[in-house]
């Protein structure tokens, strides 16, 4: 979006403040890669994400896509727990591959005061076409002068 | 949307099938009332579905927007395990009550060869605003003749 | 939504705010009914919404259901020709009866400080199930101090 | 999405299916580009787009998403005038430049059998920050044997 800026938190920095604030389940992801409005992330699919036959279920593929678009926005303005999901559209398209983590590939299309845009396309590992997209805005909360 | 049309599944008959199907996650939703074109589902919310401070995760309440439509569905065209969900928005409006269910209000506005549309709305128990809202889209398998 | 809530405009101050900051499309439209979270209104359906085969365009159809949401929020804040619409999902359901106005019934299910997000039903006039749904968000500018 | 599929329209095909099928409308869109699951079409920006200020109204922007993403998938499918929107999610990210054309790269995610998804960037000439996303679903009517 914006060639010049740059990252407020990189992997490790998210990595750590997702494990504080989402104790619960910061063992379920994991960050491949942070750049200015871009970040790659898995879903490290375990049984707890299956549905019988071997498919992801739609809450983990949501989770994931939202986990996604919260730290990508988060990469760019720093910590800010507060930020909340107002609004999240998703397409799912392909049953994901058995046996393979989920990978969430997420671009920041706006970085408003108010509101942050996001973009994710969700692939099973190793595939070309996607599985699922979504669309997230997050609110941000106001700055305290 | 048809006053005349009946139900194919009762809430014993959905639950009995959810618990078949989504054995993993059964026993965090009850189903409160089915009527055609219309269920009211609860989540049984536990300490697994809240985020620090005490309020449901997202994915939780997309969890409990995506089952509700689903059986929707189902009550109206009988089991049909291969029916999938194609879209989802949802917008997060208030933050969830503590210590409380999650109520969903589910209404089937088309069920049609190919498709159903399902809107969903979610309150906390007791409270008369909504915490969110959700369309839900189904894509139905083709009867085999 | 708040049963003590008023509208600081009603149907006949919103009809000439509609046609002050719409001049180009206000003869489109006619607001039926407004109460607090509440809006009626209708497309006044002619040839340059049709498609061939006499059904209305969608683009006529978001039209309406986005004045509805945009009147429905500034009923109850009062004229700010600034608030935007930020995210519409619509789920089209029905082909649009012929020869008829398009309704909306729009109901306000949140208003926020920065936000306020309206469900929207569109029913061709006279009919009983609806032609589509939609969800709007717009973004309310900040009070000037 | 397929490396090999070959478009079975081509952009003179699709203009002239355009003005068939879309007759009144069909002088506001240019097609620039046509490459398989790939179209970059453009709204030719006219007073009747405009709202005050000379920003370009929303419904002109859905009806450039809803239009590109119908030829995306019609170039794969061949002409099929009864193929329908179903679904729509746009999100309205920053004002259109003034005085500039429109333009949409859309992009077809999936094309099945009964649905197609397809992603709208849409972006003011000259402009490299989008103005508004959007994703749409066309249900593709069933071949008759």
């Amino acid at each position: 979006m914006a060639e010049h800026r740059q990252v407020k938190m990189d992997a490790k920095a998210l990595s750590a403040f997702m494990r504080e604030v989402f104790q619960q389940v910061a063992d379920d992801f994991a960050i491949d890669h942070v750049a200015p409005d871009e970040i790659t992330m898995r879903l490290l699919v375990g049984d707890r994400h299956l549905r019988p036959g071997g498919t992801i279920s739609g809450p983990s593929m949501f989770a994931l896509a939202d986990v996604a678009a919260y730290l990508a926005t988060l990469a760019m303005i720093g910590p800010q727990a507060l930020a909340v999901t107002t609004n999240c559209s998703i397409d799912f398209m392909r049953k994901p591959a058995a046996g393979v983590d989920l990978i969430a590939k997420a671009r920041l299309l706006k970085l408003g005061r108010q509101l942050s845009v996001t973009d994710v396309m969700l692939y099973s590992e190793g595939m070309e076409v996607p599985v699922a997209r979504a669309t997230l805005t997050y609110a941000i909360p106001p700055v305290k002068g």
